[in-house]
């Protein structure tokens, strides 16, 4: 039988495996992880709103009555297009396919500075968001720790570099939580005097949207004390800051900060870069594979690739990585792969449908673009919310979002707030005295503002 | 003003805070995690039912209306008796006190074999609880991708080692997820064809509770496909099985498996011993502190110790390391700390009022223990669930957890099934071929039994 490898579980390789459940077919779903994830939610992971298993679904569960498909995790690490084969974790197994569909997404680039991850993490996995959220909440402990009031400071300045739709999404979350969900929390210091950046090399934040909904998010950010520093580009990142250039010349300029978060930059996953040296495919800067019209890569209709991992034009415009983008590709690779098969005459060449763009601020903020009708405020942050909800796989991970939501936008609190994992030696101090006061004397007045 | 630091903010530190919340005092709560953790649920974690957030709360949320408790997050690693401090992280910080509370619980032993450790994980942390489960659901994983049945079938091998409530609670749940919630979800295993062990020295399973209800217990895990083997001392684990030695003699037993988790020993905290070498308290041969009637150290009444780090006798029996024992001493220790600074009688000797006990074993079986009145099954169950709803810190993890298990009962599905982390190599496999078969011909029967 014809023997369909899907590479990813997201929405692009899930979406396409769900389209050729019933088609005469064989599929074998390949990913790294045993689970699709809902990455338009993976920053409420990351800031302590939702815990990782509310928006994850084991890929097993989701497919498992699906009897001609199977699940396998591992990670592709070879294509070897003349055999039509893919090889899993150095030689450790072999597929061999008759379609092939590559489907594993993007992940985050540091524009040839690898070494600023350690200091500014990104976030595209689970293990990103627990990570991110570790550093954030262990900022404010760290703070509440420290006496010295230079370096107090720059724990409690946090710096988002990227005011695309997932810094905007970070920065706006934190403003909530350093004025909402840890008010009271603290003895020595006032989250709510945390300073929050949000920095782009672009004049306006959430550049890809019209400009008067970039002025929306902008206002909706001051108001969760959100200050945006645009025109600016992240030339260093270190352990105690960042150092940016202004696009309109002078001299750069240096933030100290203990928490800095990456939220700029996409690089298709490595697997372009392996089609590419296989099977001659073009791919773009970022990566990406070029495909024709109809998904395939030039020269071998037996392989598509769909998602953050291709390269599509409509009328001369990029089809944006968004998840909608995904599925729709996956739900037409699947027709373009039957249509191999059964000899069906092909689809017309793929078309992303823009149903429109939503992107959340924060609590009851939000902007939309629907083309002619745009809009922000909490219209824009309900239909957002149904959005999300609506398309989160599982009737249990629906359900528990809703409700965690209600309850957070009532009570002000993140339940899933937990540092885990190692951590970083927490800050020196000299004594707290018997009657719980630091001793550091001089520093008496910031303790106790 | 008279000030108190609590080490640890399990149930004994919590409920002596929450004691202490009107007294004229200062207090400080240290904790080297920034939540509560619900303990008796953590098996439910490990075993992908529950997130780590629905069993934590933060402590600061859970005490940031008492203005005078102040919480820190911070690692005891020395107590100065002499000079009333104790150190955090190897000199980063010092805290003077005036009373001392100790209640940092216990952590799990190897009896001298600490190398078990990384092929038989214990369970008492968040991360305890993620590796466990990482190493269940990667077993499963592993099993699918290895075509050799002698392998394979070692990876579809589970033994829990430690017949108590958690290596019950542990089996039974891992009998439920092979039997039920992986049901279909594979092509080349049947997870229902899992072996799962349970292992202990005692002749029978929850040797705390009565011969009758062992018997009920044993009962409820052979319906979960749980076998035990009793009697049975474990001189051996590495990374391919356990080997035992059989009390009655004999020559030893060998279990080949890969995945081997630890439910047995406990040791005191660290801390048990610096308070012997400091205040030369007595401590009994697990590292807890053999303390007065009144909780205090002898010779030492500013420092109290309570909770699995204690040992109190009551008519010569030893109160038990469990949750509501720990609840009680703190708020017992509340009252003694209270009457040394007010000056107020002090409160007669601590005596630990047994509720009864309540230990589950899987869907739907548990067994309930109140001296005269003892039984098992559905209503033991309800009991058991109404018990720890009810002691759950916060309105949100109580609704969440609950409507988990009601959701988990109808669909037998477990949401939080997700593999996280670094993940060991999995198995080689030689080739999946075009059919979506794997190649290796004389498997064929067991690939497709």
């Amino acid at each position: 039988m014809h023997h369909v490898v899907i590479v990813g579980g997201g929405f692009g390789g899930l979406y396409a495996a769900k389209a050729l459940k019933n088609a005469p077919l064989q599929i074998t779903l390949v990913d790294r992880r045993n689970f699709h994830l809902f990455q338009p939610l993976l920053y409420q992971v990351a800031t302590g709103g939702l815990s990782p298993g509310d928006i994850a679904a084991p890929l097993r569960w989701i497919l498992r009555r699906e009897k001609n498909i199977r699940v396998l995790l591992g990670e592709v690490t070879a294509i070897d297009i003349a055999r039509k084969t893919i090889t899993l974790e150095d030689n450790r197994g072999e597929i061999a396919y008759d379609s092939l569909l590559l489907a594993t997404g993007a992940t985050h680039t540091y524009f040839g500075h690898a070494d600023w991850e350690t200091n500014a993490p990104g976030l595209k996995t689970i293990e990103d968001a627990t990570t991110i959220r570790q550093r954030l909440l262990l900022a404010f402990e760290a703070a509440e720790r420290e006496t010295d009031p230079i370096r107090r400071q720059a724990w409690l300045t946090f710096v988002i570099v990227g005011a695309g739709p997932t810094g905007v999404e970070l920065a706006g979350t934190l403003g909530e939580i350093a004025n909402d969900t840890l008010r009271d929390n603290f003895r020595s210091i006032k989250p709510e005097q945390a300073r929050i950046l949000l920095v782009d090399g672009n004049d306006r934040v959430l550049s890809g949207y019209p400009p008067d909904l970039s002025r929306k998010a902008e206002e909706s950010l001051l108001q969760l004390s959100v200050r945006s520093r645009l025109g600016m580009r992240v030339v260093g990142v270190d352990e105690e800051g960042v150092t940016m250039q202004p696009d309109a010349g002078g001299p750069p300029q240096r933030i100290e900060s203990r928490t800095v978060l990456w939220a700029a930059g996409v690089a298709a996953s490595p697997l372009g870069k392996m089609l590419a040296d296989g099977a001659g495919a073009p791919i773009d800067r970022a990566g990406r594979v070029m495909v024709q019209p109809d998904l395939t890569v030039p020269g071998h209709s037996e392989i598509l690739v769909i998602g953050d991992l291709a390269h599509v034009e409509n009328d001369g415009k990029m089809v944006p990585g968004v998840a909608p983008a995904a599925m729709q590709m996956g739900a037409y690779a699947a027709k373009v792969i039957s249509s191999h098969v059964t000899g069906a005459p092909a689809p017309p060449p793929f078309r992303y449908f823009d149903k429109g763009s939503l992107a959340t601020i924060g609590r009851a903020a939000a902007v939309a673009d629907f083309g002619k009708l745009r809009f922000g405020g909490v219209i824009a942050w309900l239909l957002w919310l149904f959005v999300h909800i609506m398309y989160l796989v599982g009737f249990e991970n629906r359900l528990m979002v809703l409700l965690k939501w209600g309850i957070s936008y009532t009570t002000y609190n993140r339940g899933a707030r937990l540092i885990t994992g190692q951590i970083e030696p927490l800050p020196e101090f000299e004594l707290i005295d018997r009657g719980g006061e630091k001793s550091t004397q001089s520093h008496t007045e910031i303790v106790h503002r």
